[in-house]
């Protein structure tokens, strides 16, 4: 695993260091918040606070972290000492993940003594940001494709390997019904899916070599058709499957280039004029949700999408406007009051309404306060130990996410933007926000 | 470190099993190229190689990997048997990293037994893609920022911490001076910058107390002025240096919201009517290499750009069309002819003409074709090991990167999409594609 405890801003050790040397040791609070919305979103699905929790539980400093730390201009012996004997102590509150959530809501609580909130601050942005871009994206293309199963081939073009790994996890809480990455199976448990590649056909004396030799090693496969020709390679099936008879067991093919809506079209006609009706139509190659959303919408005869670069680094929006902002310090409020960068002060809690199952309206409160509606943010680390009560199997999280997103509104779930979503604050929030403010212009502290 | 040995598309274990049981062992070439440029785009900065070799040449399967794919129904005992003792023997020719590239021409070729060359390709499209986007976006901001220095902020935004760490490698590459990202430190030795965060400011008695203690153990620091107000900020730094005297040392101020081109100019000239004429000026805040050029172009008073979410990601093209293709195999040329999906077959060099130091023109040719100009391709890796020779320092790379940029026609250098360069076939290489087509009809391959 890499190891995440320099896994930091330098400003965070170096902001440890004052917050050392001065003695600032009390609570605070930080909070985490999406901005803005991505342009043609209406709301994110929160993801990756299982993995979130196992770093910070999990976060030491090893020597040779320190003797680099050492080496650096900006440290002090004793603050190595104190940093060699690091540990997080804090209390975390968050969204369950497979959460949908909005504008401004926290997702996550830190309360913990400032420094060690302050410390995780890249690791919990980074990390959040990652799954929850991802499996956001994922639930665009799984509503797409209308039913239709959706695979994750997006393992190559994703931008790294933690991407493409906690990606494929997060597409899975998205709805995604497996991933071709190997890793990520094998560290989440997900489902695989794969068959075989061009350059396999091309290695071979023939595609109908190719095409034998693959069955006769692995007979329910999913066989390549378009290395040279997409119709004539499906003509190759069909022979083959003539000349096997009842021992041609071979599951799907895959189109993986032109035109998907005609040439799975073609293909289904010529599969079940031969009585292959049982052979299933796998699609892949440059698709996003869009373009799913076209397919699907026409009635094209798919079985099976295969989705990479576009869901891979998400595409029509890479990353998100997350922060982590300090909200609460020694008991106080804290904001900022930078233009166009408005956070609000304190703990917090989000409640969500519901009318006939359907979600109506959230308002973001202080904490404490008790409002109608289901609190979305729950202890999940108490003093530094995960709760296990909040910890759930990867496929709760994905049923989790799939119920709550069958609750929002429907015209939410469009794929381009909708009008918003009412996100309210509670009046008690709302005043305190000015007592805040108020607060900090009569201390002089602006 | 993430071990890489399953991080793979499913569909390259059946095919690895495929060609076991098939006997399948003859070498093969597989070329990694770039089929099409992003739409701003008129040159890409290869990067990632010296990352990738090291994976490659530790490439190892442990038992409780072995242990996962024997439970997937695709393996065998005897292909487990064989993976268990995996070592990639093969030959490997690259670009050097730094060095600017075009569309179709290969920038790795991998020359291993099938099986060997097949099992890295997710790895090799992921890792090299992952650094070659960043670096080349990099390219893009240090350009824009004609001459004032750029460091990296992107941590937090980038999409993974392997992203993120591997992304300031390349940013490096690309011309970026240093990373607020400690760890990539660690493991590049990259140059750090850090300063403070709007939690500090917010979590001190005031604004001017944080400006206080932090230059009190910091004296050069540089102070982050917009978190109540950018211009009040500026005259507490102000004050502050009055009352200081000759012991006030603070290096910078930085900016981070609002109208960066005014308020840089304010704070310029404030600064320097106190005197503070050593004082510079960072800026952040959403900056891309649009918006750093329009500040840039106006004159803005800027010491140095801080760059995160836009660049992390690489925002306007976060993913490459790159791909990795058999091209020859047994001794012959190995092509698909897929619709819109071209790949030039056989093994390959490319080579670079200049004029007065400029480069005109670029040709791809076969392997073993001496053309004019300087070849690219050179041997990185020989039966499995790295050749020493070809390793060379970061800072070596980011140099002949800085040199090799400034060669290109300055038109190629602009932020929007212009003519394309020119890149040629060899009359060589044409008709050796044209052959292998033709064998491929005349054997009724295809």
């Amino acid at each position: 695993m890499f190891s995440s405890a320099l896994f930091a801003d330098l400003y965070e050790f170096t902001m440890l260091r004052a917050y050392f040397e001065l003695g600032m040791t009390a609570p605070a609070t930080f909070s985490l918040f999406v901005r803005k919305l991505p342009p043609q979103r209406n709301f994110l699905i929160a993801a990756g606070l299982d993995d979130l929790l196992d770093e910070i539980e999990h976060l030491r400093f090893e020597q040779q972290q320190i003797d680099y730390l050492a080496s650096l201009e900006f440290s002090s012996k004793p603050f190595l000492d104190w940093l060699a004997g690091f540990r997080f102590s804090g209390d975390i509150y968050a969204m369950r993940e497979g959460a949908p959530f909005f504008e401004n809501e926290p997702i996550i609580e830190v309360v913990a003594p400032i420094a060690e909130a302050q410390l995780i601050e890249t690791l919990v942005l980074n990390q959040i940001g990652l799954q929850t871009i991802l499996a956001s994206k994922a639930a665009r293309v799984v509503s797409a494709a209308r039913g239709v199963s959706v695979v994750d081939f997006g393992a190559r073009r994703a931008q790294g390997m933690d991407a493409a790994t906690k990606g494929a996890r997060a597409f899975y809480i998205g709805g995604v019904d497996a991933t071709s990455n190997v890793a990520a199976g094998h560290i989440y448990g997900l489902p695989l899916a794969g068959t075989m590649a061009h350059s396999f056909v091309e290695a071979c004396a023939s595609e109908t070599d190719a095409f034998r030799s693959f069955c006769d090693i692995f007979p329910d496969t999913t066989l390549l058709v378009d290395t040279y020709d997409t119709i004539e390679g499906v003509k190759k099936v069909v022979a083959l499957a003539k000349s096997r008879g009842r021992s041609f067991k071979v599951r799907a093919v895959r189109l993986d280039s032109g035109d998907l809506d005609t040439l799975s079209r073609d293909t289904r006609r010529m599969l079940d004029d031969a009585g292959l009706t049982d052979v299933q139509i796998v699609v892949s190659g440059g698709l996003d949700e869009m373009k799913i959303n076209e397919l699907t919408s026409r009635g094209a005869p798919i079985d099976m999408f295969g989705v990479g670069t576009d869901m891979a680094a998400s595409s029509d929006a890479p990353n998100l406007d997350i922060a982590y902002k300090l909200t609460e310090y020694a008991g106080e409020g804290r904001m900022k009051l930078s233009t166009g960068k408005r956070s609000l002060p304190g703990r917090k809690q989000v409640f969500r309404q519901f009318r006939d199952g359907v979600a109506t309206k959230d308002v973001i409160a202080r904490h404490g306060e008790t409002l109608p509606g289901v609190p979305l943010l729950q202890p999940v680390m108490v003093s530094g130990r995960r709760v296990a009560a909040q910890s759930c199997a990867l496929s709760q999280i994905r049923a989790y996410a799939s119920e709550q997103l069958a609750a929002l509104p429907p015209k939410l779930r469009a794929l381009r933007r909708h009008e918003r979503y009412d996100v309210a604050i509670s009046d008690e929030l709302a005043r305190y926000e000015q007592e805040t403010r108020d607060r900090l212009n009569a201390q002089g502290r602006s």
